[in-house]
């Protein structure tokens, strides 16, 4: 070690003097108190992914799963989970493409369906992963829904302390939520404290995601509506653009299932819906920020996606929330009585549900109360200010909660 | 969306044209085949941790553990993970160390030793963090061995996708391995495949760890050779001055339990020992770069300490698969017979092992094969180039190992 050094040099990036063998690194900081010696790493990890928007990925003139992302030219072969949906509706075809490459598959086909996110289905894929022995430069595949695309999310930063991975979503939800960000997890479910939500995981980047919106072609109204209330909330936060075009086309894109003669509207609603996705979670990635406006319709809407008789999806439930809070804006004079109802019938119009039985103080105070933990003792609430902007509240009361309780009754013609 | 900007802006970074809301992060780029649209998300995380040294961390006077990483000045309570060898020894003090600062406790008691490292154990401190509520800024404080400062690493990486967390090696073998680096895991075990090491983990940096010598005296003295396997590693790789304080004082050091009449010797060894890890880790924490000099006596180590029987430690199967190494570079002439004898009889007088019944070219052969998977088809097997300094080379043959298992019989005087 060299100690030859002057003290002018102790304030090398106030972290200390940099060793030789790691300039950029580590450095040695002087003894204070109690402490002899200390040293501080310092290490920028460098995070890459690519979003890109395919048409026929399945399509074996289109080469991109066959191809990208191979460890080495010689590898010819793919780890590939799917959920039982899309083994289903698309198995044939996925085994089919991979034959016109003569590519080598292992597939592994593991329950959707949001009952189904939990650990024992990350246990599953990682004890194929052993049997497998997936080198740790190889990607898995994952292909299915937002549920699929975290399990094996979870799965691939697990296995050997983390393996690549490609996601290719096959709902819409899937299309504009989980396969944009970095996040990936399960619910922690135990007897003593019942299911709690996404409670274990980890900020995991792809190295790619590759979306096709054929695939909502094969999904249900109900939901493609889900996935539009994830849109729905971007428009709300970021976009009058969007929310302009889900309120002119929605109904047909829903009817149309993304496809036909409004292929082209289709195709804007994702990209812009993937763009704002992007440009919100991109800086922040790893949430060292807490105030994020893509948890608008994220607060409440955790206890009463849980806990809603009969049981609601994602995108519904972020939507009643996102109401919700929408009318809590409004009581904050944010957002006029017209944005108000202009949201209010758009929602409609989409078939959005805007109200539950859990929307009652007791419960959406508890789903304030929980948010605190995971945003580090503030509210940090987003409210919108605005259609197509938000800003952040931390003073919300129960008697605040209350009124706007009153309201939401009001404007459902209940009470 | 801006598409007003000209193609010269295209290559900007290489990597496409800047959203304006993520200048920095997100870049769009053109259309290629039958990609409609693509974005990449480019991202620097940054890593940073402190190593220190410190003297008494456990008396009251030194309030580090009582005041460091609070989330904020009110927060007067700490969950705190030990192991139960910690908890005989230690649990007193640390109760009262902490009732001295008034900071409330929370402790779980984990059983430590190789064989606990496995996922109950993760989930077992999961399962406390969801009872506790622990938030998402508060550290974990982890006090044990290598193991639970594994396990809790791990955890701490998986709840709520990440929460912070404090190392305190107990351990001479922690103090130098486990927690210098960011590698969290533990062992995958599994009725079909039986137990393979390390296959689930995170490479999760802790805020701090704080090295207190003073846990190595109540250490017995097999574990105190088991820790001077691992400086053992790093004296060949990295330091000639650290293999003669080993050669000289070694012997004396490990009756002394690193204190008393040696103890600024003893901190020297420590320190070069953390100062050459962090220089061999910390430009790499994510090991990209698959040649990795403290990789040295952890290729063959492996099955060694999984199928040893009797059972070895870690820092014993790392010796034994070392000093393999060390004939294997005897044997291509990167070292002197001198050098080998010289490392042969240190090794020796530490009562370190340097020969296994496993010791056969079938075995060592599986070992190599199985690195080849964790190093992406090659062998990069770290030899030695002289005491202190190491090359890495990709062509060992099973008949050079059959040559070298023959020279190591010898050098034991058996056959």
């Amino acid at each position: 070690m060299d100690t030859s050094r002057t003290s002018s040099q102790i304030s090398f990036n106030g972290r200390g003097i940099p060793l030789n063998r790691a300039p950029h690194n580590v450095f040695v900081k002087p003894a204070f108190g109690h402490c002899q010696k200390a040293w501080t790493n310092y290490f920028e990890l460098p995070v890459e992914y690519t979003v890109e928007v395919h048409s026929d990925i399945l399509n074996p003139a289109n080469d991109t799963l066959a191809t990208r992302y191979l460890p080495d030219r010689e590898c010819r072969r793919r780890f590939i989970v799917v959920d039982e949906k899309v083994q289903q509706l698309y198995g044939h075809e996925i085994l089919q493409y991979f034959k016109a490459h003569r590519v080598e598959t292992h597939i592994v086909v593991i329950p959707g369906g949001e009952e189904n996110k939990v650990f024992e289905a990350v246990d599953k894929v990682l004890s194929e992963l052993c049997k497998y022995g997936l080198h740790r430069r190889e990607p898995i595949l994952a292909i299915g829904g937002g549920v699929v695309l975290d399990i094996v999310g979870f799965a691939a930063s697990c296995y050997r302390r983390g393996v690549p991975y490609i996601r290719v979503p096959t709902t819409l939800l899937a299309i504009v939520d989980a396969s944009v960000g970095v996040k990936t997890g399960v619910d922690y479910v135990s007897s003593e404290l019942g299911r709690l939500k996404n409670r274990m995981g980890a900020f995991y980047a792809p190295c790619a995601a590759f979306l096709d919106k054929r695939f909502v072609a094969t999904q249900d109204r109900r939901n493609i509506i889900n996935g539009l209330g994830e849109i729905m909330k971007l428009a709300l936060v970021c976009s009058s653009e969007l929310f302009a075009l889900l309120e002119q086309y929605g109904q047909q894109l829903i009817i149309e299932g993304f496809q036909g003669r409004l292929s082209d509207i289709a195709d804007r609603v994702i990209e812009l819906s993937v763009q704002f996705m992007l440009e919100e979670l991109g800086p922040n990635l790893w949430e060292y920020k807490l105030e994020r406006s893509t948890d608008f319709g994220h607060t409440f809407s955790k206890i009463i996606e849980m806990e809603a008789e009969p049981p609601l999806l994602h995108g519904e439930a972020v939507n009643i929330d996102g109401f919700f809070c929408v009318v809590l804006s409004y009581k904050r004079k944010l957002i006029s009585s017209e944005e108000r109802d202009r949201i209010f019938y758009t929602m409609k119009k989409l078939g959005l549900p805007t109200i539950d039985a859990l929307c009652v103080p007791q419960v959406l105070w508890r789903g304030l109360e929980d948010a605190l933990e995971h945003r580090n003792g503030k509210q940090r609430l987003p409210l919108l200010n605005g259609i197509g902007s938000c800003i952040f509240v931390n003073d919300v009361s129960y008697s605040e909660l209350e009124e706007c309780v009153k309201e939401l009754n009001q404007l459902h013609n209940l009470k």
